[in-house]
């Protein structure tokens, strides 16, 4: 017996409690090829919002009624598949549930030697690696310039303000409290509040790159702030992701032309190819201490509608997790 | 003696005929390297609004007093440099006069029995050029993909409608009046009157590629139009170039992460090294009569205040000119 998150209504503007509900299933028996995992670690990601609300954009929706897949780190249990024994540690799409069984075609092992197995959530996982991405591929930074990252002390964030100063890279970050701002600051970032401090007295020296993962007037400020020939990687606009109506964009989008800005999203399902050199790359800094992280950890499946609400408040310092079950198989 | 007109005062909105003035202007005389030359056509171009309000941008402002410089196509009358014969026809920076002495060095030649001088300031000139590397660099347009020219009846919208339709694509373009979308029409462009077409019925089929000269709700149709992939190439946004606070942008920058979307903007001042492909290329659709190309021309040097505020009216069909002189020297 297990328990699991499903979509009980589409939330209208802020996510709350009563969207979700949560319920008991059955243990499924792993047929071939297949492997009854433990989750330990589920993930909450704001793009998650995006398919709650019924639109199908670059991934289908959620369905009401049905569990709330995404990344998930667990344990098998049982395997069929000869790729994997009890014990491994695997990364996994099972989403916000304890408990569940996979196509073990569709899991990646892990080695709990190499780094925690929480990484393969955060920034050995898809945050980091979009940050890299974003970074590399979008934005082409080079060594000396200028990179601005708003959102800089979450998952995605963190990752892509620490990533362009190891590649040389001048970097201002933006977060949303003392407490983060002392974090990045530690960390070599020039950070601020933004809340406290105006965007454009922030960034009064000017930027070469724009690392957004907040959008709305984070934006215009970055616009104005742009040298000739920068670029901003739109990774993600959290400010509006809860918006009932849509705002207006910013009044100086004129400077896309005068200052020839290039404004570019991406999503990171394009880019899987680059995995392997992401990994290369990055994996060792992690290992060797040079690209930190942070989680904020709840506990238990029940605190996984309040884990994600948080995540439009700020209520997480690194990348938000849910713990749902202990590291060891009892 | 000729005259010339001057900047007198900075346009606030719509220029007006009081923000210029025309006076005498003695006959210089050309030292070594240098030629005078009597203009035949001046160029009026949207961009030189810009250069009007006193802000540096990627050119330096117009100085309050001084002739408006710009394109102009004329003939030599004297010559001091070995490259000029008297009765040659040159495109020159000599902008708004009837007669100056320029530097040999920033002359080029044209062969008028290859195209009419006046397509140097038009369809083999500036405007074209720029429709060429909008599209070619910056859109990176592929056979088989819809592209949506707005202001598709000016200068440089004319031929990036064409040229994306000789590469194979469907051409959709906008204009502002019957006449000009017959003219589009004939071309076998996709024309639709802006003034009297919802611009979403319009895109309805979606498009690839938005060549953007105009701005504002212009660019919030196409984003909700454009394709996963799509480009934005933004080349101009003669909606607000009067405008004396800006406008919001679109609501829908959302679109960017979700359809991938890349929105670039670019000065053709940046890619004239590109200008030999582009003749190699152009040139002989034109001489061909496969390109072709309209030009709205007002007579003397009197019409020149007038013929550019007409630029902000859609006055124009294809290429705003002032003939300034007769083709002949007398």
């Amino acid at each position: 017996m297990s328990r699991e998150v499903v979509l009980a209504a589409r939330p209208v503007g802020e996510p709350s409690e009563s969207d979700f509900e949560i319920r008991d299933a059955a243990d499924a028996v792993p047929g071939d090829g297949q492997v009854a995992v433990r989750n330990v670690f589920v993930s909450v990601d704001p793009y998650m919002r995006g398919r709650m609300t019924g639109v199908r954009t670059y991934v289908p929706p959620f369905e009401l009624g049905q569990v709330v897949d995404g990344a998930a780190v667990g344990r098998v249990e049982l395997s069929r598949d000869e790729r994997f024994a009890e014990g491994d540690w695997v990364l996994s799409t099972l989403g916000w549930r304890e408990a569940g069984v996979a196509s073990a075609n569709g899991l990646r092992k892990l080695d709990p030697s190499l780094a925690p197995p929480s990484t393969a959530l955060g920034v050995l996982g898809t945050p980091g690696f979009t940050a890299w991405v974003g970074l590399v591929d979008i934005g082409r930074i080079e060594g000396g310039e200028t990179v601005y990252v708003s959102g800089a002390a979450g998952a995605v964030g963190s990752a892509a303000a620490q990533i362009a100063k190891l590649k040389g890279c001048r970097v201002i970050g933006s977060a949303g409290s003392a407490e983060k701002v002392a974090w990045l600051e530690e960390l070599g970032i020039e950070a601020f509040d933004y809340r406290a401090t105006s965007l454009r007295d922030a960034l009064a020296d000017g930027i070469d790159v724009f690392f957004d993962n907040v959008g709305g007037r984070q934006l215009e400020a970055a616009l104005a702030a742009l040298r000739d020939f920068g670029r901003v990687v739109a990774c993600g606009a959290i400010a509006g992701y809860n918006d009932v109506e849509a705002q207006p964009g910013p009044r100086n989008l004129a400077y896309v032309v005068s200052k020839r800005l290039r404004i570019e999203g991406f999503i990171i399902l394009d880019h899987l190819d680059r995995y392997p050199v992401f990994a290369a790359e990055v994996a060792p800094w992690v290992r060797e201490g040079k690209l930190q992280y942070r989680e904020t950890v709840l506990d238990g499946i029940d605190a996984i509608p309040r884990a994600f609400a948080g995540l439009f408040h700020g209520d997480n310092v690194g990348k938000m997790l849910v713990r749902v079950g202990p590291d060891s198989l009892t």
